[in-house]
């Protein structure tokens, strides 16, 4: 079994001298926040959907970020499009399943994407992973003593294998697994919830560092700490009162100054307990 | 005659007992300020322009708003199927008439969802509703000693009446009729029109209180008091000197951290006077 | 040879009397940074890309800003209309040819754009500039002692002469010709490239400049200065320590706030030596 490699410094390096180009077919309402973290980050962003040039663009990018948030008839086949040339170019995709559940259009979109491309990452909140995978939370027996957690971690683990895939769901816990282990972490401020963008923000991030080839595990580790992290030094900077457009820009800003030594010393995790 | 009920604390004690969900079909241009207002007043902002899903997603949403800040050929029929989707199960539409009569585009489309579609509230400053409703600004008779802001009470109260809807006029004083009752309020601050995004965003809080049913005229107070009164805040706190962008974040801060008590202590309401 | 006139006290009073109108067709990534610039500068900025419109809107604005930065199928029609329309009616216009040379796509439109229509002004960077004009960055003989500034200082003569247009090629230095005169701009802060926006915000700066009707070659030098004079003022606020988006909201305060005096007196302009 594969340990889990923090040289966070080597990391951030990697970054620095091979900025990652992230493609990104993305929705319009946090296209901002998506770019300037990648840039805050050391990668350089590229937000395209027209069909005659996706396939074209994400040839020369790092990593390539699909994003269902506002998703049209016309930026269907390029998700579908692009998302090929990553797989046959073996450069790595992620997919956010924005708002999937709600509608009937957003999950068939999100499930005809699973089945027809190689995810290296699938990052969602609970209730879109839910939809997406077509599980209803209960995978335990009635007698289990397991509690919701580790059902989403065993949930985690599961897809990740059926699929192929690394697997983030996030959540008051978060959880990650690439099939073979399964991580829990804890970080966050509920504060998160209430600014639009933090959950397209941390698959952009994975994004960077997916592009920088980091390892799948890794990478949603650290995208996904990166950004309860930075929302947890933002509320500490701010306090209760502050206004939540000052809580949302010093969420960015943590997420840009953010330095390996802070990110693994306050990095709450555990190796996820699986009863086979 | 309804008494206008002013129970803030009751009515933030509502948004935040049951969170609306507020479905966009809006701009490129102001989405991610709409959102992010929403998320502020306790409420879940969702964008969807895509005809397919327009009606299931507008089925779970509490309010629906309509803004043609950037009308495209696609969003015109998902306006429509969305809004009349609403009006079957009586979920709230708001119109924000962006631009309307800047075009002639703009102005028939405007039109012609004000006839298709029953709204419950509709804001737009003076020009805007000017071209919507087709009239010069002028109902009054040579000899009338009635003021221009008297002007817009009048026309509001009409109009409302006329559409069977609650209408906003936002300029310098602004003016709101339920068709029964008109209001004039005078809050506000000159940088507001030096800002993107603070018509679509006091929309979008209207949302919010509708989706949460508020009574609509109460709640076109509450969006456009709210508004204007964090436009005076951001201004007391910042002064002359300060940059338009520290501004507009001043703005959003106080839009969040506004209390029931500085809201109705800061508000300056009348009662308009209408020689009918 | 016309003289470069910088009044700066004046065209700021040209701007403050007759507002310019901005209409700009753009992407959805920066066009909230894009519009709150055109107002933080005095102008009404205007965003509208839907074909049956463009015509009309055009008509009634003082200047158009064509950025390709997310093409669409269907903005490409938008932007060859409104073009030919600003064309006939002598407003000026200007093209940001964002993320030229990365796919066909956009090399191919750019330069249909720059064949149909007249520009008044073209701003990109180096690369994107190369692509559109079609050289390869090397014009001088193997044996000439000219640095690579000048290179660019000859290029941009050559294609604003060739084009009959004025032409602005950011990067380290900055320059700018109208086809008689050649300007090199040396402000500037490397964290402009580490936000997303600065590049279009710079050519919807232009485009004010323009919309006032200020000369082509002083507007360049205006709107360019201005972003990298800001981009400076930021960076001595905040230190190398402030995280990205608190200096991006930095730069875009300086924006609003630079006073002609300010601009005068740390504009870094020579005029560019050309060996013709």
């Amino acid at each position: 079994m594969r340990m889990i490699n923090f040289d966070l410094g080597k990391i951030t390096q990697q970054v620095k001298e091979h900025p990652p180009l992230v493609h990104h077919i993305t929705n319009y309402v946090t296209a901002n926040d998506s770019a300037n973290t990648v840039l805050a980050l050391g990668g350089s962003p590229v937000m395209a959907d027209e069909l005659e040039e996706v396939s074209e663009m994400v040839s020369i990018a790092s990593s390539l970020v699909i994003n269902v948030g506002t998703l049209h008839e016309t930026t269907i086949p390029s998700m579908l499009i692009a998302g090929r040339r990553a797989n046959e170019l073996g450069i790595p995709i992620i997919l956010d399943p924005v708002g999937v559940g709600a509608t009937t259009l957003r999950t068939k979109v999100a499930k005809e994407l699973l089945e027809k491309l190689d995810f290296t990452f699938i990052r969602g909140n609970r209730s879109e992973m839910k939809s997406l995978f077509g599980f209803e939370g209960k995978t335990r027996g009635v007698d289990s003593m397991v509690n919701e957690e580790e059902d989403f971690s065993r949930i985690a683990l599961l897809m990740a294998r059926k699929h192929q895939t690394t697997v983030g769901i996030t959540g008051e816990v978060d959880v990650i697994s690439d099939g073979e282990r399964v991580v829990e972490l804890s970080n966050g401020h509920p504060r998160l919830t209430k600014i639009t963008g933090s959950g397209c923000m941390a698959t952009s991030i994975i994004g960077v560092y997916l592009g920088a080839r980091v390892p799948s595990l890794e990478a949603g580790i650290l995208g996904i700490s990166r950004m309860a992290i930075a929302g947890e030094l933002a509320f500490e900077d701010l306090g209760e009162q502050a206004g939540m457009e000052s809580y949302r820009i010093g969420v960015m800003d943590h997420l840009s100054t953010l330095t390996p030594e802070i990110l693994q010393k306050r990095m709450k995790m555990k190796e996820g307990m699986i009863h086979e």
